[in-house]
């Protein structure tokens, strides 16, 4: 079966630390963060040229998952309120989705606009200009989509 | 407000390369990668206890998103036929799902069965006994879940 293989990224030492480059860049001229305001936002993620044919057959695709870091976020936190809202509970960092986290990866599902040569065009997708990208995984609803998920209420007073 | 910092485990150097720490461990002695069968493994996510406070408020989910490294892939692929299977298409492996990329980051959507201290038990993680923990978000539709996604027919062959 024919297999074109490429270059890890990564490496992993002998007391588990983990060492990781970045696949690309997203590019949106976007300088801060901001609660809402992501949903017609036009982000091009550029992957660095040797890895432009693992993009084949992703146009196939209506969403893509976007695996980032973010490299500007400065505060680690094990428990706040979400959002800084006093009106949501005093709760732990695993139990919300903001960004002080202990190992700040951000995972976002987002639309594909367009796929050519070494850039994915999305829309919508909630990180700042120049996030250094991890992965790029096709949404897969069989996968990635529980049905009956339930959150607590304080969830829908939240910011998308 | 109220916010209880904690200890970042990451950097990153100034030519964009990140150094992470695991927060913890699957432990649910599967030795070895399948295809299918995780719907019913039960696995125990082991967290760090200095990270114990961040799971507060986790129990209030159904579904947890994990973030890990899947440090026992040896093989990275730029194209491939997804799960070596000859009967679907040659594509880029950022158009699949299998594990031999580039950076080895999986994430699962899996169901909450306890949260014990810094203990988290879920049912249907596909991850092998010991893989690093990286990240636990809570899974969140309003964020996650994209509606009316499409998806290539292949897909629906594989083994989940």
């Amino acid at each position: 079966m024919k297999t074109i293989s490429c270059r890890f990224l990564d490496s992993q030492d002998e007391n588990g630390t983990i060492t990781i480059k970045p696949l690309g860049k997203a590019k949106n001229g976007v300088s801060k963060p901001m609660l809402p305001g992501w949903k017609d936002i036009v982000t091009e993620i550029v992957i660095d040229k040797e890895y432009t044919d693992g993009l084949d057959g992703i146009e196939d695709y209506s969403h893509v998952i976007i695996v980032y870091w973010m490299d500007k976020e400065k505060e680690c936190h094990l428990k706040h309120h979400p959002q800084g809202r006093a009106d949501v509970p005093f709760i732990g960092i695993f139990a919300c989705r903001c960004p002080q986290r202990p190992n700040p990866i951000g995972i976002s599902t987002t639309e594909i606009i367009s796929v050519k040569d070494n850039i994915i065009k999305v829309k919508g997708l909630d990180v700042i200009d120049n996030t250094p990208i991890l992965d790029i995984k096709p949404y897969t609803p069989q996968y990635d989509s529980a049905l009956n998920a339930k959150v607590p209420e304080w969830v829908d007073k939240l910011d998308y």
